[in-house]
Formats: structure tokens, sequence, C-alpha cells
């Protein structure tokens, strides 16, 4: 073995191919398969050995697992049947991307560590400023905000708490005293995020009929707040709530965020990819306000998880709290100040090249190519939410959001749970059944890569069926 | 277009093929290629469109700028050459399972939305429990310890910062009050992660002659800190330090963290791997009395980045900080407590399926082909260190640790940039200038996945040349 252990360029190309050929039969076949992984905990890890091996087992046993043992334990995101949770949906451009990004194996932390990773991240991320209609002040290139990939929304919500805190302890503001706001409905990454940042007070602000949030109830809590002593800080807008796609009044929270000097967020996690079509952009009116603005790719831009993207209005507090540089990091030219370092951007140092896999959805589709599955999918929710309002037994409870509908039995919570159990029965269907406070729903949220029609026709017969 | 504008599994097939060739065509030429990139800040966006593409481009645009656009913006990480920061190492088997997740496209925030996911990671890191030779309490299966895979050490590091904040503050403890610990050695993350968490007071504790943390020093500022009315909450000892692999007495600072109720991380992100050996887990002595534990398979163990690792030995101050439950994310499985839903566990709520390349590295490589790498990495280091020792002009200015080598010119800091410049001005050579306080050194870290003793002799050649 004149290389050790290593597997070979040669036996990269030959079980490359196995796995370029697996990964495309799973395409295949992802449609035929049961959805929902049925295995019971522990049956996974009882089929893997107590201890890890000692010798090195041929790359036919790896390929092997995957089928049977794998594939058992996964629910199939990539169903076109999947309507549950919000899509995590993928490509074949952002998949060859990640192979490629890990193949090359080079670290974005510094310019210096692969100039090329920290430029194309910056370009993209400013194209995408044009085509989600954001203003040009959040683009690297001009300044002074910025855009940055990062893991999940929840990092970037909980990051842009950690600024915005340091931003008011710096103003003189003792921790103890600061306060984060957002909606009820606010994901809970918005509470978690603050938490975890250190806040004490976090609070959930009413929300109207539709479930978005009242800004006369933010003006009243921060006002309150204010009286008691305490130091309003930052507050969350939602375009599209989790629970049932509500969209925040954005630019009246951007009115109460500025006159009171709070950080205004906006969490566009899952409709953020909607903004490319114009006709939806009036939903984020009062964004070009916002101190930050973030929105998944990997949820519903054909881009695999993980690439979430996090812009900045303004990059100086951002990179005040997380910039250090110790000796070994230093190279002429960061010290050049021609040149951004992500490492600044976030809270992880090393970071990988997820920016190609965003270039290449972008280039692979055109604007013109993700415009039209967008427009697709938000059809398809429409057409559903018309065909619930037309049912007598079933309502919704909500607005049609985007591409998501929430609907429920007429005859209240238990038809309801059992309805959503009727369509999960189903191995070619998935939906989440959820709750606002006691109402029991069932979320259907259109948008996997290959769900047409004929899946929206077959889930409907199956909500009829049960209904 | 039957299928919209998708890339289909056929065409999936024939590009994934062409992009494992283009891949296995880079692992063979990366030893030929300029190490270090030489654009200029711009160079690379220069090379791209003002504005996004409106209609879609053919596969072969992409590939084409592989080598047009990105490839001259990459610095090398994967070259044999590469003696920079630390490695990071990768492999085919690695890079297979990245693509297959890619693919899979699962999610496994919940235990439910794919048991694979988070099954194959817990028993994996259990695994790994017994091979770095850690006590049986961090296992998920045993607890009340576990392990989980994050991004980075510097998340994991400022995860436990959090949650031993949290602990405090239950503990009636302000968190104004608040103290951590490091010495002055501590990686930029340790600092970091505290200020992040919103700790406003860090300590960096003095080090000795060989530049470990000084328990004395450590015991002696927690009773200052203690008698001035703060909160001494938690301290991190380095098992192999960024600057010169210093390893912290980590037995030391066990005793004077459990005297004074301190939280204890220990932060091996490079050096853990070499505990697979035996021979080098004495330097890790007493970590088996931590609260927590983290390293990097993503520097050296063949796995691309991201996978770092955490073992918490008590998982219940770490689901306490984190758990929430919104009505979208409950099912039967998590209510049943016969499973743990690892999005408790890290502040990202969504994660991919990075266990996979774990598993697949170490079955192909198995546990004897994975320390026959270190060992062999290990024994250049150290006979590297000899070489130095031996030479007239050149002196260490840290015991060799593990695979570092940290040296300098004997005649003082403009001759040791100097070598440290004629190193890297060569295309096949790559080393970090570093600093001690004023005194300038040359890192040496060897760890990249095909370098063998060819490459550190041609190193030692270059060194030798300009020394």
């Amino acid at each position: 073995m004149p290389d050790g252990f290593h597997m070979t360029p040669d036996e990269f190309r030959r079980h490359g191919q196995e796995v370029v050929e697996w990964v495309a039969e799973y395409m295949e076949r992802v449609g035929e398969l049961p959805i929902a992984s049925t295995v019971l905990p522990g049956d996974i890890r009882a089929r893997l050995p107590e201890a890890a091996p000692e010798e090195p087992e041929p790359f036919a046993a790896l390929l092997r697992d995957l089928d049977d043992v794998v594939l058992p334990g996964i629910t199939h995101w990539q169903a076109p049947g999947w309507f549950a949770y919000f899509p995590a949906n993928a490509s074949g451009p952002s998949i060859l991307a990640e192979l490629v990004a890990a193949g090359l194996g080079a670290q974005g932390m510094l310019w210096a560590t692969s100039p090329a990773l920290t430029e194309i991240e910056a370009h993209v991320l400013d194209w995408l400023v044009d085509l989600l209609g954001l203003p040009p002040h959040f683009k690297t290139a001009l300044g002074p905000g910025g855009g940055v990939i990062q893991m999940s929304a929840s990092d970037s919500t909980h990051l842009v708490h950690v600024v915005a805190r340091d931003r008011a302890v710096r103003g003189g503001a003792s921790i103890a005293d600061l306060v984060a706001y957002g909606s009820v409905q606010a994901h809970s990454s918005v509470e978690r995020g603050a938490r975890v940042a250190g806040f004490s007070h976090v609070r959930s602000v009413d929300v109207d009929g539709v479930y978005a949030l009242r800004a006369d109830a933010l003006s009243e809590a921060i006002e309150r707040d204010r009286a008691a002593g305490l130091v309003p800080t930052i507050v969350t807008s939602a375009v599209g709530t989790t629970g049932t796609g509500a969209v925040d009044p954005v630019a009246e929270v951007a009115d109460v965020a500025l006159e009171h000097g709070l950080w205004h967020h906006v969490d566009a996690a899952w409709a953020g990819s909607a903004m490319l079509c114009e006709e939806q952009r009036h939903h984020q009116a009062g964004a070009e306000r916002a101190d930050s603005y973030t929105f998944n790719p990997h949820k519903w831009l054909f881009t695999n998880f993980d690439c979430n993207v996090l812009w900045v209005a303004d990059r100086a507090p951002l990179i005040a709290t997380l910039s250090s540089l110790p000796p070994y990091l230093r190279n002429a030219a960061s010290e050049s100040s021609e040149v951004i370092d992500y490492r600044d951007w976030h809270v992880p140092l090393g970071r990988r090249f997820r920016a190609l896999k965003l270039w290449w959805v972008l280039r692979s589709y055109g604007a013109t190519g993700l415009r039209h599955h967008l427009r697709e999918h938000i059809a398809l929710a429409a057409e559903l939410g018309r065909r619930v309002d037309e049912h007598p037994r079933l309502e919704r409870v909500a607005p049609v959001s985007f591409a998501l509908v929430c609907l429920r039995h007429v005859d209240g919570d238990d038809a309801t749970d059992a309805l959503a159990a009727a369509i999960n029965a189903r191995p070619d269907l998935c939906v989440t059944p959820s709750a606002i406070g006691d109402m029991r729903f069932v979320r259907v949220a259109v948008g996997q890569t290959h769900t047409t029609a004929v899946d929206v026709k077959r889930l409907w017969e199956a909500i009829t069926g049960a209904a």
C-alpha cells in the first residue's frame, strides 16, 4: 500500500461513480419510497457493531449499508409528496457543488486562506440583494452593510441579538435590563437566540386576527418596559411565520424600531426566496429600513442545507463584536483593509465553500427558472386554498401565505387530528399537524423540488377522502 | 422541459461523473499547483458578471469556471506541502459521504425527522469515546453525558460558556459578575465564545516556560475574583494550543475546577485525534473529570469540514438551556423520552447528516489505519524537531507537540521572518509565521492527508537553504 490506508484518486474515481449512481437512483425512486421512516427508537443503533472497526472495511460495505442501515431510518424530505414543516429542497447543481467544495477542502476563514471563497460569496450575495429587491446598502461591495452565509437562521437570529446586546451595553446599558421582542407567533429561534445571547427579558407581542404582530402592541410593550427602567434593544419581525406564514407589518415595525432606537431584524427564513418574484415584494415593504435580514436558500431555493444568508445594514457593529486577531491569523491582506475576513462575521472560525452551491443554483436555473418554480408552488398553494374554502367540512385557519396552507376540519380538533393522521398514514404524503393555542390544524407547505400539480391533487384526494 | 428547469436524474448521472472526474484530477494535481493563491483583492469578483443571470447556463459553463475563476483563488489546503495553520485534512470516503448526505437532503433536527441521522451520530460518537480513551459517562447510550456534532470548536466552546453561564445564573449569580478563564495561550475562540455568551470578565491566566497554563496562577485568579465579589464560572484547558501546541495540566485544572465549582471545558480541537494512539493519552489525563470536551475530526482525522465533536459529562444543563417545543415540532417520539432530539444540543435547529462521513472514515480506515497515519505524522514532526535541535542556526521555541514544530532563527525576529518568507515564496510549501509576545517564529504543522517524508524533507531543505 504505497500511500498507506488512503483511497487513491483512481479508487475515488470508481467509488465516486458508484455513489453518483446511487444518488441518481435515489432521485429516481424517492417518490416510490414510504416517506416517513417507521423504525422504532434504537432500531438503527441495533444494526451497528458495538465498537468501531479495528481493520479497514471495503467501500462496498459502506454502499451496502446505505440501503440496509441508513435508508430505513430516513424520512424522505426530498419526496414530491413532502408537505411537512417547510421544504428543505435540493437540486442537482447544488448537490454537485457540495461535492466540489468537499473535494477542494479549502477554508474560507480569512480572505487570504482562499480568496475565491470570500469573493464569490460576497458577490453572489450582492446579486441576491437585487434579486430580492433589498436596498443597495446591504451589498458588501457598496456597504456600509454586507452579506454572509451562516449555517441556519437560528444562528443568524442569535447573532444579531448578540450584536444588538453589545451595542446597548457599549451605550451604557446593563445586560440584565435588555429586552428583546417578537410576536407570539415568532419562530422559537427568536426567543432561544435572545436567551442564548443572555437576554433575561423576552417579550412575546400580541398578534392580530391573521397572526401578524400588532405594531401598536409592540409600542405599548416598549413603553411599558422603558417606564419600568428596562432597555428595549431588539425586535424581530417575520415575513412568513413558521406557524401559519403570517406576515408582520414590517414597515410599521420599522417605524417603531426607529422611534425607540431598537435593532430591527427581519426573519424571512422561508419566504425570503419568494421575493425573487416582484409581485411578492410588497410583503416585505419596510425591510429596506431594517438593521438585518435573514433568509434560507436551503429551504425554498433548491440549495441543500446548510445555506442561510444574513445581511446587515451596517457591518461595523457585527465586526466590532466578533473581531479578534491572534498572531497566527495575521496577514498582509487583512491588514490592508482591502478585503473582508468572514471569520469576523459569525461565531465559527472555519468555514467551507458554501457559496459555490448558491452560485451554481443561480446560474443553472437563472432567475427565470427560479421564478418559474416559485410561482408554480405559490399557484399550487393558492389553488389548494380555494378548494379548502369551497369544501363544506374544511376551513382555513389563516390566509394562504406564499405556498403555505393551514386548514382544519370544521368538526373541531379531534376531527382535525384524525385528518392529519389519515394523510400521514399514507406512504406517499407527509404533512405537519400543528396548533395555535388550543386549536389544532394541518400545515401544508408546498415547495419541494419535484412537487407538481399531480402531488397536490393526490394530497387533496387524501384530504377529502378523510374529511 | 417536462420537469421545468430542474436537472434530471440522468443529467445528474452525467454531470456527477464529470464532477467526480474533476475532483479526482484535482487530487492528482494538487501537489503540482502553487499552494498559495496569488490573486489580488478584487481579482475574483472582477471575473464575475455584475448581475445574476436571467437565463439558465449550461453545466459546462460551471465546470469551466471551476478552472477559470475558482482555482486561481484557491489556496490549496489539501496539498502535501501544506504545513500552515492546522491541517484541515480530507479523504475520499469523507468527500463521498458528503455527496450522499447532500443527495439524501434529510434533516436531523428531531429524531423523528430521520432517525438514522440521530442514531448513527450518537453511535459513532460513542465509538469515539472508546477510541479516544474518554470516560463511559460521555456516551449518549449510557449517559448522563453524550456527544453531538457541531460546526466548529468555536461553536462548541461558545455553547459551553452559555450553558455554564445559565447554570450560574440559575444558582442566583448575576450575569455581570461571571468570570471565564483560559490561559494567555488559549485559542481566540475561548475569549470570543465567552464574550459572545455575555461574559464581561475574561481572564487570561499565566503560562509556564512551555506555554502551558499554570494551575497555581488559575487558583490565585479565582480566589482574587471571588474576594472581589465576582463569580468564577468556567475554565477552558487546552490539550494542544494553537500557538505552540502547549498542553495544559488538565488534571490540575480539574482539581481547581472541582474545588471552586467551575465548569471545566477541555479544548482538544486539533490534538484530540492523536488520542486514538494510546501512547498519547497521558496528555489528557484528568479529562475524565471534565464537564465538556471538544475535538475536530475536520482537522486531523481525514474528515472534511465541518465536523466538530462536543461531549458533555451531563447533558441535562445543555438541554435545559436549549430546549423549546413549539407546536409544529411536537411528535410522539420526542414525548416518549425514548429518543434524543439534537436540536436541543446546539444553537442551530436544522442539521445535515454529518455523522455519515465520520462513520465512513472510521470504517474505511479502521482504527488501525487512522493510528498508522497519525503516528506517521507525529514521527515526521519528531524527526523535524530533532533536525532543528541539531542545526546551529535554528532553535525550537517550544517542545515538539504531537505533530507541530515551532522554530526560529537564532539571529532573531528579522531572520525568522525572512526564513518564513523564503519558505512561503516556494510554490510547493506553506507554513505559518507567528509570534509569542514579540518573539517571531515559524509554525510547522504536519498532518495533511498526503504529506509524507518526501514533503518534510523538501521543507527541511527549504529551511536549511534559507537559514
